[in-house]
């Protein structure tokens, strides 16, 4: 059956020639192309990036046009947690993330602060800056037979699981459910999970934001904190309450933070978390990829091969009612 | 038989009772309490440091004396580059290293260099001092399906190629020999390896300092290199011919240096290395380990156990005419 897919994130030549080839009936328009009365014919949304006004604005009047065809939006993100989740289940609008394209990049991020922190490389460049030959290594770590505890056992927080198992670390996870998951030595579901507090090195957040999940590191979470871990956040910002973390920062319940991500993006050049020296921040960077494109496309690809059959997915469906 | 051991490194308090109780003939005396006549009774040195004059001046005290027991040298380092090797040999004296006590450090510190300048740690640190919330993603980049090459086999290089591996890197090496070694996909002899160099992203140095290693890295080395890799020494200074490298690092042949040893250390004030913003430099402190000095007995023991009885090793032995 014949479908039209808007791209709103462009496709590489080399990837159109693909899909030219292997899918015959499949139409791709571009934003630059799109005639108004093209709107209605849009079967599958490829690219949206939630946030993006010109995005939402589309998908809004989609959403409102009783003649409109669309099926299928293929989410430029791993996280969709600004979506119109009950419209686009009303009309049966199948969301798929991006999920497993950023996973390496965010690891790798992960590991990236770590050994910053607990091998002396901060220490090491602010010395270098004085030409100071030295730094205090009673100060400096190691990463293995270290605790790391991963808030989020989905594709990233398993690859963050994997790679810091090859490290020597003992990998513990908390999750909505609980349920067991590769690399992990055991996961606590996000009601019990505070017996683990007390063995972490580490905390790392990736979890969706969903209602559960907003302020979910607030004052409460952090007063319970003994071992003085390092804090990182690579999920989404309204997760942490900042006015929290900050507290905690001054209180040393967290010795550091790697912060990726934060309530209000750009993060406002008035916030005081520029300045803490054991703060590094980086600009939601964390998921990016050189490549994106490519492992943009090996993602959504198979899913189209399954559409075009038959009109299903076959990975990185979000659940509209849960959310993600 | 009975023995005296005399700890340069003292040992911690557990330690002490696990000697006593385990090998009830050995005497362990600590340089605070040797007399004179103490000397010549010695049959193990456990932590001597080459370099330390204190140490260096007992050894030749202990080498020109004919009634010397000297028989065991524990190095306190990995690397044995400038012992008195022949006079060693000639009394046949058995020198270990302390290979295995800072591998896991040094691999942690070689990731920790290559994620800081990939995954634009670099970038968003300077931005973050400046309150800029933004890096130049297009410099951003991933370590998976990158090449490693490692010139060094050993111990370390192996874990260095393990944790690579875990990251999805292809991980070459280069050895004396050339020997396979689990976690490489090939490796080449320090005579054939050039062939590996176009398919390097990172270069990483972990060789033992010999004659043949001596300025391994110079002028010829760097002008063979056409992919601008990483270049990383965790290995000894004068592997490296500075003067090649800060050329190298001029003409763009590499495109950034993590270093952590040199040809003179501390290194001198007046060193331009101090100020290339594509340069990392750590003060010798990749293979800081933080529970020193546990790691190094559990090196040690092993030996100890062996040697006391029937005055063999089995691990870690030093060949005193190939040096390392």
């Amino acid at each position: 059956m014949s479908k039209t897919l808007l791209a709103l994130k462009p496709f590489r030549p080399d990837q159109l020639t693909q899909l030219a080839t292997q899918y015959p009936t499949l139409t791709v328009i571009t934003p630059e192309t799109l005639k108004p009365s093209d709107v209605d014919t849009i079967n599958i949304l490829y690219g949206y990036r939630q946030g993006t006004k010109r995005h939402s604005d589309l998908l809004n009047q989609l959403l409102a046009s009783d003649s409109s065809q669309l099926q299928w939006i293929q989410s430029l993100s791993a996280g969709v947690d600004s979506l119109p989740f009950e419209a686009l289940a009303a009309k049966h609008i199948l969301v798929t993330t991006a999920s497993g394209t950023h996973e390496n990049s965010i690891a790798q991020n992960v590991l990236g602060y770590l050994l910053y922190f607990e091998r002396g490389l901060q220490q090491a460049i602010q010395a270098q800056a004085q030409r100071h030959y030295g730094i205090d290594t009673t100060k400096v770590s190691n990463l293995d037979d270290k605790t790391i505890l991963i808030f989020g056992t989905g594709h990233v927080g398993q690859k963050i699981a994997q790679i810091a198992a090859a490290f020597g670390m003992h990998v513990l996870g908390v999750s909505h459910s609980g349920r067991p998951k590769a690399g992990f030595e055991t996961i606590a579901t996000d009601q019990d999970y505070q017996p683990l507090l007390a063995k972490a090195d580490y905390l790392v957040n990736i979890m969706p934001l969903t209602a559960e999940t907003t302020h979910f590191f607030d004052k409460a979470f952090f007063d319970q904190l003994t071992t003085q871990p390092l804090f990182v956040n690579v999920g989404r910002g309204p997760s942490v309450d900042e006015t929290a973390l900050i507290s905690a920062l001054d209180k040393v319940q967290i010795k550091a933070a790697a912060l990726d991500v934060f309530e209000t993006e750009p993060l406002p050049l008035e916030s005081p978390l520029w300045n803490y020296p054991n703060v590094l921040i980086t600009p939601h960077t964390s998921g990016y990829v050189a490549h994106f494109k490519k492992a943009f496309f090996k993602i959504f690809e198979p899913n189209l091969a399954q559409f075009m059959k038959d009109g299903t997915l076959i990975r990185n469906q979000v659940d509209l009612s849960r959310r993600y």
